[in-house]
Order: C-alpha cells, then structure tokens, then sequence
C-alpha cells in the first residue's frame, strides 16, 4: 500500500508519472494499492503538508508507506528520506514534512536515501518525485536492504518544523487558523484537549458564535464553532462557508474559559 | 470493488482517509479495487449527488459496493443505510440520495446501520464516512451477517426525493437544467422517451436551435440542443460552452411537438 | 495495467463510468490497476493532450495500455485507432492524440477498430468513452484477436498533427509556450539538445534572465530559466509563478546562442 501525498495538483501528468514509474521500477507484480490522500497541498507549503499527513496517516493499515512530496528544495542539497516508525514507512524530502507525525509515532529508523545511488542519468533536477522517490518507494516495496541505498541518520539531524500552538491570553487562547478545508469551515491550533473538559466560550471577531457537536445544531445559515473530525476548534456555517463570509480577511478567533 | 461518490472534494484528505480507513478495517488482503466516480458534488447538494450517482451505476459490475456521502445531516439522528438490490450494494446516509436508483433497481433488502455498533470512540460527529461508512463497507466486503451491525427497514421508512419532471405546456414541456457538466453543457430533464419517437422543436429564450445528433453535426460556436449520453436533452455549443455564454442567466428551454 | 488521459474533468461520472465499464466487460478478475495521467486537458485540446502523454508514457512499465480521449469529432466518422508499438499499445480517438509519441516508439500495428461491433445499444454519440473505447480497452485486456474487431490500417491513413518547433532566429530561436504547468512554469518547444552543449543567453521580453540548474538556485521571486524534467526549456519563479507574474498577456521569449 502507497499513499500519497503532494503539491503537484491534477491538471498535469506529474502525479500519474510517479505512480507510473513506481510501478516500471517494479517490473512485474504484485502491484501496491495506490490511494491518493490529496495532491492539493498549496504550492511549495510545507506546514499545509505536514497538517494533512498529520490528519491522515494513523488511518491506513499497518505498513503503508507515505510517499509525502512538496519540496521547494528540489535539486538542491537538501537531503531525500525513508523514515520507519512503529507502524509505517514515510519516503519524502527533508524539510520538516514529517515533524508532525514524528511527535506521534513510535521512531524505529531514519534513512537518507543515497541519492547517487537512486539517480540514473538522465535525471531532473526539477522533479525527484519521478527520479529519486519513486525509485526509492520501489526499493522498499522490493525489500532491497536499507544498507545498499540509504545510510542511518540521527533524529536531530533531519529539519524540524512547529505548528504554532494557540497563544495564550488573560482567560484563554487567541488561535490560529491552520487549514481552511473544501466547505469553507476554517480549522484552528486549539485542540479539544485543551479544554480539559471545562466550559468555554467562543469569540469571533469580539462577537460570541454557539460551540455545537456537529452541523446540524446549528440554524442554516448560522456561524458556529464546533470540534473537528480531528478535534480541533474549527468555525463553520451550516450549508454554508465561513471561508466565504469572511474572505482574505479571516476573524479573530478566541476562546475563553469559564468555570 | 467500492466505488465513491461524495462531496468531499480532493483538496482535503478526506477521500483518502476514508480508503484509508476501509484497508485498515479490513487488515489483510484482498483488497477491494477503489473507483472514484466524483467527489466534486457541490456541498450539501443532495440532488446533485442522486443525479450523478443514478448516471454512474449501471456501468459498474455486478456486486459493486457504491459508497455515496452527500450528508448534510452528519451527526444528527438521520439514519444510515445499507441498501441491496438485485445487481448492487449501496452505502451511505439516508437523505434521498438513493431515491432515483431505487426507481430503477428491484430491492432486496434496506438496512439501517446500528451506529451505536459501528462508530468506535473516539469518533467524530462530522467525519461519519470515516467513523461510520468506511467500517460499513468494511463490514460487507468482509461478509459480516448483517443481523450482526444492521436492523432492517422498510422502504417506506425512508427519505424519499424527487428529481422534477419537466412541466408540461401547451404543445410540449418547459424544461428543468438539472446538471451542467465540465464542457459547459446543460443537462434538462427531457427524457428521449417522453418524444415517443415524434418530432419536436427546441426554443432557448424563444430562438429556435437545431436539434442535432452529435456535437460535430454543429458549426464551430453554434449553440443546438442534443441528446446527452444518458438520454436526456442538453444544450451544447461544439467546441465552446453553453455555460459560459449564459453564465448565471440560464435560459428558459421550451420543446415543442409537431406531428 | 491501464492509464488514462482524457479532457473528462473531475466533477463529472465520466472518468468513474469509464473504468466502472472496462470492468463490466471484463465481468470477473483479474481486474487492471488504473493510474490517472491527468483527466484536465483543456476541453477539445488535442495538441495538449499529446504533448501530456509525450511526457508520461515512457515512465509506464512495459504493457501498459493508455486510454487517451480528447475527443472533439465523438460520433462523426472520425476513426478510432488501437495502436501497438514495441513497448505499449494506445487507444483513442483518430486525431493526432498520438503523433508524438509515434514519432519516438517502434510501431508494431495500427488498427482501426470496427465501431459497429464495439457499440453495443443502447449507446450515445457524445460519450465514446464509455460506449466505444471501454469496450476496446476491456477486448485487449482479454486478449480477443485483432481480427475479431478491428482491421489493419497504415500509418500514412491515420491523422497526424504537429507540435510546433521553436522558429530559428539570427543566433538563436524565438520560442513557442506550448504547456503551462499547475506551478505556473511557462515550458517551451526549445529541447535541451538543441544547445548541443553550447552556451546560450535566454531573453524574456527583451530581458536577460539566468540560465539555472533548479528553481532553488535561484533567489526567491526571481524569474529565470531552465530546463524542465522532460528536457524543456522553462520559465519560472522561485516559490512564485511565472503564469501569474504575465497573466494572458504571455512574453515573448528569445534564445541567443554564443561561443
């Protein structure tokens, strides 16, 4: 099982090239199941990658692998990585696409790929999807020891990133908006732990919004906050877009403790 | 082999994660084959969905799993369904979404999914294809008896809609635009049938247009009327799109008999 | 293993309905895996989506059939063509989709198969791929004689287009944007080769941009040049794009050799 994760959008051939080439550098089956988890990362966003990794990988089986790819440094010496955790295998660049899903998976190895090793001429410098990954997903699909085309690296070598945490006021938090999703609801930083099972209020743009369970408590039309399918604080109207109603010119959002 | 009709869009990880989902509940091969039919159903747009999916499945083999999730009601008390028919299995939430296929498929059975037995904390009441209909699928590709995860209901117990028929006029029909696919063409709710093999006229905001067999039977930029691919009178510019020069102005769309 | 590349868009059943019919007519598995090259081909762009498959179809392991339809002459007399080269067998409409890659693959047979055997009614005269082409795929992946539904024909019979080469200047070439990509790159008919490993200065509007070895080599927002994955020249912006930096009112871009 291959699942994907990219930047490389739909309207070209990129991504149909990279499952392709998987598939030649197999030769012959048994073939992965490939299941595309989006290809709509914003372009070079590599906070907006690791968010949807984060959303997504804990519900594929045991032993997928997550071919995750936005990478601004293509051809550069940025360093391409295999990362093997309790349950799963992540092939990617090394940029910090991973940093989320680090903090929650048990670390079994860290793998640079060798790339003189994966590259055969004539290579890209512009689209290691195709000649550097794609080789490597291969590689680890026909089992081909990590010693004849990676070598161990160490946790603190490899770039990290943070998803800002929610900023901590007088009574609560100021949150982020990290995601805004297809139907326009905006997702927040404030994770529903947080609330340590206590009350809250919330404020959107000084203005208090209802905290429902799910959509369908609120009035259509009405400006709710709710907990996401990731339990994170996220603003939303029923049947209709919050994305819309604000525009570019997204809400303050706070959340406020009472007890 | 499940095939998927939704509103989820592709730039979120939400289709991917309901694959996801159905591998890891499955654990072990086979593995269904996953055949996308559309995930661009406008939010919420319960018509939109029943339409498309009532296009779609007859061109599926036999014992295909149609996994459809237009679900405005997530989280509330509406009910989940698993409906067999003679050729079928259809999955998802009871709002109408199935009504035009069961006009046209002999029904073996409708079973209400016991989400109580289904949805495993902690769950989402947002997320329900991933929480709720993945692991029904799941279910039936596994052949778990339904007894074990559904109860069974009667036809007449569920959400009903109609897709409107066109209204009838002196000499004719005033016609609905019920779909407007990519190439800008718009799709009525003329059925070839209701012309009982006579003749007919076609006027768009009262200008007569050619009713032709084929978009290359039109000049280049000519705006006709035709028969679409699932028998039903659409208004198409060859080589252009009739959306585009209407935009949100949508005509009024007469056809007349004559004998 | 079937690779598809059409114009069909997402937001429709077509691309859904086509692979649901190949594996109707195939009734029982082994069923094929499917790899989407990209199904966003500007509508009736032929030249686009040959250039498309140009790019993709020799990543694809030895076998593979591609399904190309862009397809502006459904239900004309236009031929439909199955082809065999050394490696890959094509299946698509007869207008040129194919051309460049006959240009650069050992052709083993053309065949144009007999619609009147193909299409069974009910069928439409607008969707081809459904009736016609799904159909023909499933006939080679069963492996029914070519005698059974098609008749040979020559090359010298079939529709051939051109892609433009870059117009020869004084020193050097004007060039010709054929492709833009989802990142806003701007690729040129100008192939790496013709440099012939000579030094060359690249004009944008009048205006020397640097010749660079991968995006990241440049500074951030700079437009430059270089030569994409397929051996292209292209212009771009760094974690920007070039598309949107020119909008409809593209450059006029100009290649000077020197010594």
């Amino acid at each position: 099982m291959v699942a994907l994760i990219t930047d490389f959008g739909l309207k070209d051939h990129f991504v149909g090239v990279v499952k392709g080439k998987i598939l030649q550098e197999l030769e012959k089956p048994p073939f992965p199941t490939f299941i595309d988890i989006t290809h709509e990362i914003p372009p070079q966003n590599i906070v907006a990658g690791a968010l949807k990794l984060k959303f997504s990988y804990r519900y594929f089986p045991v032993g997928t692998i997550f071919l995750a790819i936005v990478d601004p440094g293509v051809g550069s010496l940025r360093r391409a990585l295999v990362i093997e955790t309790e349950n799963y295998f992540f092939v990617g660049p090394d940029n910090g696409l991973f940093s989320p899903v680090l903090k929650e998976q048990k670390l079994s190895g860290i793998y640079e790929i060798l790339t003189e090793r994966m590259l055969r001429p004539p290579y890209s410098t512009t689209f290691h999807g195709r000649d550097l990954f794609a080789p490597a997903v291969a590689h680890l699909l026909k089992g081909v020891p990590f010693s004849e085309w990676t070598r161990p690296i160490e946790y603190e070598e490899i770039v990290s990133i943070e998803i800002p945490d929610p900023e901590p006021i007088a009574g609560g938090y100021r949150l982020d908006i990290i995601d805004i999703d297809r139907f326009g609801n905006l997702i927040t930083n404030f994770s529903q732990e947080l609330l340590k099972g206590g009350r809250a209020k919330v404020l959107i743009n000084g203005q208090e919004v209802r905290l429902v369970r799910t959509y369908s408590d609120a009035e259509r039309g009405e400006l709710v906050a709710l907990f996401s399918s990731e339990g994170l604080l996220e603003i939303a109207i029923r049947e209709g877009s919050a994305k819309a109603l604000f525009g570019d010119d997204l809400p303050e959002i706070l959340i406020l403790f009472f007890s």
